[in-house]
């Protein structure tokens, strides 16, 4: 095999610019990898199948691994992390790879240990409702298996049919049913985690709601982004899957977000409880996705043309005809307060799969305008829209018509998130200069955060000072220290540089 | 003043015999306070104002500081701490002082600091539903404050009329509605924390749902009990009030725990998103609340000599309607499988609440008999109960009848959490030994925890083991010396001794 000591090929991102400033290097202290090092087992090395470990999704980072090691137990991993700390070699943990912040592909030649055979169910406790499984398991795999038992998963995102349960957990990841179903932070119940040195902490034996017998570790590994330990189980809470779901796509009246605002706090007095997703997009995201993806507005020609923003509206009950009643007061209460141009209530499952993937194609769909410029920003409610309004005046008063292709926002209004997202042909320093950094500082001055729910990865990680303070960071510093004292695992991510 | 080196004074307790084994002995690197060390300024250093910071609310521990500090900003308590931390005093951080492991009164003569003067309202943001407050809010003023907002606090205890709400961080309080509202793991969004060096860690600047910028450092805070940092200030989301909350007391038919069990599950499946609490006590704890504080039994003489076990179950809904039709399902149920002997719906306020004390007051009426040897265990649902009737079993085999009073068990069904309590006239080492190792060990190799809500404080850290593997327990160790390396905080306490 030819190792060869490679550079980070980061293409197309705004990413490249801070790349460029920043002179990343290879940590000069981590060894090479030479052939001596591994036997071919569950080992990938050949240049072809490396590719799709090396790159992300968005195809916007790409590392130069020579080895992606594909682990099947808790024991095997161990044993590989324990000879790569007597080695001082760096590793990529990696789950479904579908991360959009380059945190899940390696920087240079990093080895890839991928958790991709990790994907055994371990035990579904029908009584307390706690699933137990190694950390490659699909996420969509594990809902279908929960719902033979009447139960649902935590968390439902975009990329179910391929991410890991792993990678979630390492991402904290939030997606469409955090508003009803909470975060990862109160349903993982149990972790299973090897650390650099090959030390596995436990926290998954007892499959228990509550256990007070000490510091409660485990929860510092979620949304760790894979730096403090390589996260190989997972227990997790389920709640009853819903008999009934019901969807109901709004056309809002009026140019302002104030009245999609109003529309919320409609819905969580009428449909309360049951209410299980509150997303909005906005007309640039509706257009997006008819002329890149071919998805129909639904609404008439005539409404589509009055209406600047939809709200997308789920409700998840066990009982059909009480939420249909509260579907029905959370209609009129609209007419009454006239904030609905129009209403569709999706009436079987072809319809109910459609209207989710008008909202949930939209970023597969910026994709093809070319270049995008991707941010998900937590804002305050009434700050949320503000931020897509600012940046166009600012893009028409610097003339950018010409270089940029769309400017929208859309997200998880529930959990007041907000991507705004900005597509070109291809990437254009002029475009990035006019968002970064002045996103990030009106994101701070608004109490905001830079990354709501995408982490940090490679491509954040000097901007958490927006929204971290100095104090929080150099204690993340310490846990990183204590949990990989030599810095091996996921290097050049998350912590800023300097 | 007259500052002595003094003892630890612990009664009653099981724990006497610990301390004796243990030979507990204050740390003699610790300074001692002198006078020179403080100015009266919202301090109380006289014998008698001392006395009830000192003991715990059981008065089974009793600490021998001379001096609590009652600061009002976070400011002040930062300066309190860097001055300690300069000086190596220790400390004893202090909520409402309504533990029940003896984790908030000092062992020797460390410096209590109360909360008591923190007690103010930073904001509720009415869009997001967020409560910020400092620490020493009382949990029913912040209930009573939010509910204007028609909101409620997502946490409800027996002792919430004298709880902090950090406090109930610093522990991870459970209590009786975690089962709808999910542990404060998911429910606080930020904390502000002084460490033992003065230094402040804030996460509450940005009142948001989500942020993952970075590792999630102020989740290792909640519930370790003070051992880490000083909680001074608490973000919380508060679900939306329920406008309609109702009781159901189910006397449940048959002598097996089997059919306790199933009635929950038939409440999970009939009233599924609107039950936001399901109870359980026995025979024996309903007997108690009536010798020893005068609640009678609501049902007939015919039903309570016949009935085992009672269920208390309590629905949150936004519709009174729909609420009502769910009950009448699942009383239909519960006749159709003919699990219950009698139920009754509290239909106004004063039985709602009647209700409700039967099941609260249970430890306050426990604390009558005499001495009280209190567990706080989760176990498999199908496991709960049989640990009472094992210890049952275990005195009668050993000819305990005559020692002990009560052997009761009761708790928080839906989340596992069996509260097992014995009581005799005062402590008696014959019904210790055997209870202890005996319940542990039963616990332990069923899969429990020997602390479900409780945590270890002073009585319980030695039996950490029994529920925590020995590398989780290291990492606790390395954790405590990186967020307080001079080990001033809360000490003797939560990590065990060897």
């Amino acid at each position: 095999m030819n190792i060869l000591k490679s550079r980070c090929k980061i293409r197309k991102f705004s990413f490249l610019i801070q790349t460029r400033n920043l002179a990343l290097k290879r940590f000069p202290n981590y060894s090479i990898l030479t052939d001596k090092d591994y036997r071919k087992n569950r080992c990938l090395d050949d240049v072809n199948s490396l590719d799709s470990y090396n790159e992300d999704w968005l195809k916007s980072c790409k590392g130069n691994s020579k080895l992606v090691l594909l682990p099947k137990t808790t024991l095997e991993l161990s044993e590989i992390l324990k000879y790569c700390y007597a080695k001082n070699l760096a590793i990529c943990p990696q789950g479904g790879n579908t991360g959009l912040v380059g945190g899940s592909v390696p920087v240079f030649d990093e080895i890839i240990i991928s958790t991709r055979l990790m994907n055994q169910i371990i035990k579904l406790d029908e009584e307390s409702s706690i699933l137990s499984c190694q950390s490659g398991c699909i996420l969509q795999n594990l809902d279908d298996y929960v719902s033979q038992r009447s139960l649902i998963m935590p968390l439902d995102l975009g990329a179910k049919g391929s991410c890991h349960i792993g990678g979630n957990v390492s991402t904290n990841a939030g997606g469409l049913r955090l508003l009803r179903y909470g975060s990862l932070k109160g349903n993982v119940l149990g972790l299973e985690v090897v650390l650099s040195n090959g030390e596995i902490l436990n926290s998954m034996n007892v499959p228990l709601r509550k256990d007070n017998t000490g510091f409660d570790t485990k929860q510092i590994f979620i949304g760790s982004e894979g730096q403090l330990g390589f996260i190989s189980g997972v227990s997790i809470l389920c709640p009853p899957r819903p008999r009934a779901a019901n969807l109901i796509l709004v056309a809002c009246n009026g140019k302002s977000f104030q009245n999609v605002i109003q529309i919320f706090k409609t819905a969580k007095l009428e449909l309360n409880e049951i209410l299980s997703a509150f997303e909005f997009m906005d007309r640039e995201s509706m257009r997006a996705v008819k002329e890149n993806s071919n998805l129909e507005n639904p609404f008439s020609i005539e409404v589509s043309e009055k209406c600047d923003f939809y709200c997308l509206v789920e409700t998840h009950s066990s009982d059909e005809e009480s939420a249909l009643r509260k579907i029905e007061n959370f209609y009129s209460k609209l007419s009454e307060k006239d904030l609905g141009l129009d209403c569709i209530v999706a009436e079987n499952k072809t319809q109910f799969s459609y209207i989710w993937s008008l909202r949930e194609r939209i970023a597969e769909s910026l994709t093809k305008d070319g270049h995008n410029y991707k941010y998900d920003i937590s804002l305050p409610l009434n700050k949320m829209y503000d931020l897509v309004i600012d940046i166009r005046k600012r893009f028409s008063e610097n003339d950018a018509k010409n270089y940029f292709r769309r400017c929208i926002g859309y997200g998880h209004l529930g959990d007041s998130n907000l991507h705004l997202n900005v597509t070109s042909e291809k990437y254009d320093e002029k475009i990035f200069k006019l968002l970064e950094p002045f996103l990030y500082e009106w994101t701070m001055k608004n109490n905001g955060s830079i990354s709501a729910e995408h982490g940090l990865g490679l491509k954040k990680k000097n901007y958490i000072y927006y929204s971290k303070t100095k104090e929080n960071v150099e204690y993340m510093r310490k846990l990183k220290k204590l949990f990989d004292p030599k810095l091996l695992l996921n290097p050049y991510k998350t912590l800023p540089d300097f």
